[in-house]
C-alpha cells in the first residue's frame, strides 16, 4: 500500500502519522507533503527517517492507494480532484467536499458501508460532530431522536499550531488577540467562524449540517452553542436530547459498553484526562425533566479522533471492505 | 441607616462595601466584620478607614437596619438567627436559608415586592441563577415558557478567593488541585458541589430549585449543567427555551432594552468584557430550529451582580418599599 499524507507537519498530520500504528496501517511507502515553509522537516516514523516534500502540481499526479488531506480547505480544493484523477484515494479532512451530496462523509461505525466499491474524496467530518454522533446514532437506534442542544467547549488545538501557540503566548503576557476574535486566555469566546444570516457561527452550522448527513437524518432537529475555551486539546460537549420514546439509562450506557469506540466513565472526565485517548468518552448522563429526554457529557481528543483517527480509520476500512 | 457586612474581607464581602457606591447606599453607621484570619484589617471606603471586627457571639446583639451577611453557609446558621432576634433584618448570600418556604429568596426586578413588610432572613440566589432568571422572567411573561436547558461557563472566583489563588497558583506550576476536584488551569470541570442520586450536582440543583422559588414556577422544567472553566470573573450561560408561543425575536430584545439590569449586544459578550458592569449581558439571541424555542447567550460578573450588587439592591428596595 503506497499512502501520502498532505499537511504533515501540522497538528492533525503529525497526528494522522501517529495513529498508522495506532490502528496497525502496514504500507510499502509512506510519503510526506507539506507547505514551503515545513518543507525539508525531517519526521521519524518505524525507524525510518522521512524528509518531508513540497507539494507542487506534480506531486499527486503519481497514483497512491490513499492520500490524506490535511492542510486546509484551499489546498484540498486546489490537489484533491487532480490526485483522484491520478487514481488515488482522497480522504480529505478539510470542510471543503462535505456538503457535496456525491461526496461521502464517514464516520466508519456509523456509515463506512458507503465506502464499498467507493473511489474517490471521501470527507472526513468536523471534530465536534464526531465524537457525538457517535453517540448520537446508538441514542437514536434505540429511542429515536426528536430533539438535540449542544453547547460546546472547544480547545484551542481546534485551530491548529496558531491556535495552541495563541494561548500559550497569552499566558506568557501577549496581548495580541492572535487566532481568535478576542484574548483567549482566562476567557470563553461563544464564535467558532463567521456568523451567518440566522445568528449561527460556522461550526455550529457545520454540527447541525453535518450531523444530518452522517446520520442520515436530513430533518434532524439540531441547535449547537459552539465555544472556544482556554484548553490545549480536548473539545468537551454538554448535550440534551429529547426522545420519541421513554429512556432507561442504563440501556443507553449497555450499548455503549458494546462498542470499542466509546468509554463510559460513571464519574465524568475533563479534557486533561482523555488527551491519550482515541475514543469518544461519554459521562453524566441523567434524565432531563422527563422520563424521554437525557443529558450527557463528552468529552473527547479534537485532533486524535475527531480528526486523525477517524481519517484513518476510514483508510483502514475503506482497504478491508474493498479488498479481495 | 445602621449597616454591617459579615465576611468583609471576601471577595464578596469587599463588592458588597464597593456596590454601596454603585446604589448610591447612604448609611450613618457601617460596620464590617470578618474571621479571626482577617480581623484587623484597615479598608478605606468614602474616605474613612475602617478596621475589620472579630466576628464574636455578641457582635450581632446589637440592632443593625441590615446586615449583609457573606461568609458561607455555616456562620450564616449560626448567627444570623440571634442578628434577626436582635432586631436587624438579614439579607443572606449563602445557600442556608434559600430553600426554606417561609424565607424569601430574592431578585428585587422579580419579586421585590416580597419585601413589603417584611422583617427577618432574606435570602440571596445563587450566583448562576441570578442572572438567568433576569432573562426568564422576562421571557416567561411574554411567551411563557415550557423548557429550559442550561449550560454554564463558570468562574473561579465563584469559589471565593481560594477559587482565584488555585488558578493563578497553577498557572505558575503549582500541581495541585486546590479548590476543585480535578486541575482547573487549561482545563474544564463539569461538576461544582456533590453530586445528588440523580446525577445532578449542588449547582445545577440550586439553578432549578432557586429559579422555581423565585419565578414563582413550583413545575418549571428546567435542566443544568454547570461547568467550572479556567476564568477569573463573570459565569458564561448557553440557555436554550422552549416556549408555549411563537417568539418574535426583537420583541424580547425591545423588553430587554427596556430594563436598566439587562443589556442587550448586538454581537457578544465574553466573561472578560463585562467584569466591571452590574448587569446581566445578554446576545446571540436566535431561534433553535422552531419559532417556539430560542438559545442565548448570558454573561455577569458573579461576584456584582450574582452576588453583591443583587444583595445591596436588595436592601435598597426593602428600604424604600418599607419606609415611609
Amino acid at each position: 500500500m503506497k499512502i501520502a499524507i498532505v499537511g504533515a507537519t501540522g497538528e492533525v498530520g503529525k497526528m494522522m502519522i501517529s495513529c498508522l500504528n495506532d490502528y496497525s496501517i502496514d504500507y510499502e511507502k509512506l510519503t510526506l507533503f507539506a507547505s514551503q515553509k515545513s518543507a525539508g522537516q525531517q519526521i521519524k516514523f518505524r525507524k525510518k527517517t522521512y524528509t518531508v516534500q513540497l507539494l507542487t502540481d506534480k506531486s499527486l499526479q503519481e497514483k497512491y492507494d490513499y492520500i490524506l488531506f490535511s492542510a486546509g480547505s484551499s489546498v484540498s480544493k486546489q490537489y484533491a480532484q487532480d490526485a483522484v484523477n491520478a487514481g488515488s484515494i482522497v480522504i480529505d479532512n478539510s470542510s471543503a467536499f462535505r456538503r457535496i451530496d456525491t461526496i461521502p462523509l464517514i464516520v466508519p461505525e456509523i456509515n463506512g458501508t458507503l465506502l464499498k466499491d467507493y473511489q474517490g474524496i471521501i470527507a472526513n467530518p468536523n471534530c465536534s460532530t464526531i465524537q457525538m454522533v457517535l453517540l448520537l446514532n446508538i441514542i437514536n437506534k434505540l429511542y429515536t431522536i426528536e430533539k438535540v442542544v449542544i453547547t460546546t467547549f472547544q480547545s484551542v488545538s481546534g485551530s491548529g499550531y496558531t491556535g495552541i501557540s495563541t494561548l500559550l503566548n497569552q499566558r506568557n503576557g501577549d496581548k495580541n488577540i492572535g487566532k481568535y476574535p478576542r484574548i483567549i486566555d482566562l476567557n470563553v469566546i461563544p464564535q467558532i467562524g463567521d456568523f451567518d444570516d440566522f445568528g449561527y457561527c460556522e461550526e455550529e452550522v457545520k454540527m447541525t449540517n453535518e450531523s444530518r448527513k452522517i446520520l442520515n437524518i436530513y430533518d434532524l432537529d439540531l441547535t449547537a452553542t459552539t465555544v472556544r475555551v482556554p484548553v490545549l486539546y480536548c473539545h468537551s460537549e454538554s448535550i440534551y436530547i429529547k426522545l420519541k420514546k421513554d429512556v432507561i439509562i442504563n440501556q443507553i450506557i449497555d450499548h455503549f459498553n458494546q462498542t470499542d469506540y466509546i468509554k463510559y466513565n460513571p464519574i465524568y472526565d475533563c479534557p486533561i484526562d482523555v488527551q491519550d485517548s482515541n475514543l469518544s468518552h461519554v459521562s453524566r448522563i441523567r434524565y432531563a425533566g422527563s422520563k424521554n429526554s437525557i443529558t450527557l457529557w463528552n468529552v473527547s481528543n479534537n485532533v486524535r479522533l475527531g480528526a486523525a483517527a477517524n481519517a484513518v480509520k476510514i483508510l483502514k476500512m475503506h482497504y478491508q471492505i474493498n479488498k479481495s
